[in-house]
C-alpha cells in the first residue's frame, strides 16, 4: 500500500474536521473526545434514546463502543444506529469485552448483524468471540493466545480476511501487530509499542477517530489503516518522549500530543504497513 | 470595570471555599471536578434524583450542564434545581449543544423558564437558540458564523444584553470575544487563546466554577466576569507553556495548572475587560 | 510492621496482575482505571445489572465505590457484591459521601451489612458516619473536626480499630495521618500530602487499587497498609517533581507516574508506618 495516501487521508480529516457522534464508555470518554479534536474532527457524545437521533442527523460518522454500556445506552446506540445507517453515515463498532459476558456479546452480535458498520475494530479476543470462534479473554485485554505475533501472521490475517468476508465490512484487529482487512486486501501493521496497554483507552480512542477517517476518504481499508497506523505511530512518539520519572500518566498526555502534531507527511514517512494477502 | 474588583473576587472564593454541586456530563466531568479544586472551591457531582436534594442543600451553588444528559439526570436537575432556588443558592445553567437536539433546546428552556438562573453561559449558537434567534450550530461547538468578533461586537453585545434583560439574569456568551451582561452592564472579555477550543472541556469547566464566583461575590456580573476572564486568563498562560512537541494533552493540564496558580493579584493584572454598552 | 512484607505484597501485585472488577464513580473513573494498570494489575468496569455477575466471575476482586451512585448502579453493585461474595473474592468498599446524603448513608450500610467486605476504606467523616459516630461531612470531603492528626491519633486509632472489631473486616481511613486496623493490629501511616487533596480521586484510586493488593497477598491488613502506603508515596514523589508552573493538573499526572513506577523496593523503603495500638 502506497503510505502518502493514508497522509492524504488524515490531510483531508483536519481539512473537513467531520462530527463524529459517539456512543462510547465513561472510563475513556474524555480521551476519545481529545483525540477526535486531536486529529482536527469534532467529537458530540450523546446516549440518551430521546437524544440521539437529533445529533447523530448532524453528524458525519457514529462510533458504536459497548465499553460499560446499559440497558438505556444499548436502546440509544440501536436508535442512533438505525438513523445512522439510514443517512449512510459511517458506523464504526467496537465490541469492548465480547466474550467476557453475555450481554456483550449479545450486544456486539446484535449491533454488527443488524446496521453493518463499515468497521469493526477490537482485540483478537473480542473479534473471535464475534466470529464464533473460540476464545479466552482476559476482561477487556486479548489473552495473550490470542495476540497476532510475527509466528502465526499468515494464520491470524486469514482469519481477520474471512470476518471481513462475512461482515462484508472492514475489519480491525489491532495488538502487538494490527491487522486490517475488507475481505479482498488485508494488511499488517508494525506501528506502535506496549506501552499503549498500559494506560486505558489507547483501543476506545482508535474507534473514536476511525469515523472521522471513514468519512475523509472514499477508499474504507486505506482510512481504516491509515486510522490504525496514525494511533500506532503517535504511540511510537509517546514512547520515545517518557523520561525516567514518567509512566502510564505523562504517556497518555504524550500519546493526544502526539496525535494533535501528527500529519499526513508524518504519517506517510512513519507507517509501518504490509500487504500480507 | 475596576480588575481590581475581579483579584478580590477570586480572592474570595479561595478564602471561603464554597461547596459546588455539579450535575454535569461524563465527558468533562473530571476536568470540571479538578477546576473547582484548582479554583480554591470543593466539587461534589451527583445527578439522581433520589440524591441531589440531600447533596444540594448541603453545596453553595449549582451547575446545571445539559451535555450528555439523559431522562434520569433532567429529573435529577429538576430536583436539585427547586431544592437549589428555594434555599436561594447561585445556580448557573450551560446548555451544551441546545440548537443540536430538540431535547436539549427543550430542557434547557424548560430550566432557564422554571429556575431563573442566576448565570446563562453558553457559545453564541447556544445562546441565540435559546434567545429564539435562528442559528446554525455545529453540534456542541458555535457556528462560525454566531460567534462574536471585532467586526460585529456591537450588535453581539447588544443581543446579549436584550437577553440578559429579558432573562433577568447575567448571561456570558463565550467565544474569540466574550460577552456577559447583566443587562445594564455589558462587558466584552478579550482574554482566552484559540487552543481552548483545542480541549473538550473548557466550556464546562468554566461553568462549574462560576457558582463559586457568584457565592464569594455580591455582584453577579462581576462575579461572572471574573470567572470567564480568569479562565481566559488560564488559558493564555497554558498557551505560553505549550513546547514543540506539545498538544492538546500537555495544553489540558497546564491549564488546570494556571487555574490552580491564578491569584487574585494576577488576575487584576491581566484581565482584558471592555466596558461595551 | 516489617515493611519489607509490603513491598513483596506489590511485587506479587505486579507478578499476579489480578483483574479488579470497578463499580465507580464518572468523575475519576479514568484515573481509577489507570491507576490499577500503574501497579500491574488490570480494571474493568461494568455496573450494569444485567452484565455485571458475568464481568465479576471473570475477575479476582470487585471495587464498589458510591460516589454518583444511581438506582442502576447500586442495582448493580449488589447483583456483583452477592456474586462477587459467593465466589469468595475481595470485595472493598468506598462509601463515597455517607453522611452527605440519606441515599449514600443507606446504601453504604446496606453494603456493609450485606456482603460483608474485606476492607472498608473512607475518610474519617464516611468512616464515622458509616460507625454510628457523630459526624459533620463537607460534600465528599471530611470536616476538619473528623481529621487524625497528631493530637487526636490514640483516640482516632481506638476508634478505627472498635469498627474493625464491629464489621469483622479491615478499615482504612485516610487523611492527614492515615489509619488502618483490622481489629487485632493497627497502624499509622504518615506517607502523603495535602495536594493529593486538591485533585479529585486520591481516594477513589486507592480503593480501586486494594483489591489488587488484597488479591496478592494472604495478610489483609498487610495488604491494605501496602496500598495505603503506596498511594501515600506515590503522592510525596509526585509533590517532589513539582515546579513553578505546576498545578494540580500536572499533579494528578504525576501521581500515577509514581504510582507506575513504584517498586517493592521502593515502597518497603519509602513506606512509614507505625503500629498504634
Amino acid at each position: 500500500m502506497n503510505t502518502e495516501e493514508l497522509g492524504a487521508c488524515l490531510d483531508n480529516v483536519r481539512k473537513t474536521s467531520p462530527l463524529v457522534h459517539c456512543i462510547t464508555n465513561y472510563v475513556t470518554v474524555n480521551d476519545c473526545a481529545n483525540a477526535v479534536l486531536a486529529i482536527g474532527a469534532s467529537p458530540i457524545m450523546s446516549d440518551e434514546p430521546d437524544d440521539v437521533e437529533d445529533i447523530t442527523s448532524i453528524c458525519n460518522g457514529l462510533d458504536l463502543n459497548i465499553g460499560t454500556l446499559n440497558r438505556r445506552s444499548i436502546e440509544g446506540m440501536n436508535h442512533a444506529a438505525a438513523k445512522a445507517a439510514s443517512l449512510g453515515h459511517a458506523i464504526v463498532l467496537d465490541p469492548v469485552g465480547a466474550g467476557a459476558s453475555k450481554l456483550r456479546t449479545e450486544t456486539a452480535q446484535q449491533l454488527l448483524d443488524t446496521y453493518h458498520p463499515q468497521l469493526v475494530r477490537g482485540n483478537m479476543s473480542e473479534i473471535r468471540t464475534l466470529g464464533g470462534a473460540s476464545s479466552s479473554t482476559r476482561g477487556v485485554d486479548a489473552s495473550a493466545a490470542d495476540v497476532a505475533t510475527g509466528e502465526n501472521l499468515a494464520e491470524a490475517a486469514a482469519f481477520v480476511k474471512s470476518l471481513a468476508v462475512a461482515w462484508k465490512c472492514t475489519v480491525a484487529v489491532t495488538g502487538a501487530i494490527d491487522i486490517v482487512s475488507d475481505g479482498m486486501r488485508t494488511c499488517a501493521i508494525r506501528n506502535g509499542v506496549s506501552m499503549m496497554g498500559r494506560i486505558t483507552g489507547t483501543g476506545c480512542m482508535l474507534s473514536a477517530i476511525a469515523p472521522a477517517f471513514l468519512v475523509a476518504h472514499d477508499d474504507a481499508l486505506e482510512a481504516a489503516v491509515a486510522a490504525v497506523a496514525a494511533m500506532g505511530l503517535a504511540g511510537q512518539i509517546a514512547g520515545g518522549r517518557m523520561g525516567e520519572l514518567d509512566g502510564n500518566g505523562s504517556f497518555r498526555t504524550y500519546l493526544l500530543d502526539a496525535l494533535y502534531n501528527m500529519t499526513g507527511e508524518k504519517l506517510a514517512a512513519g507507517a509501518l504497513v504490509q500487504k500480507v494477502a
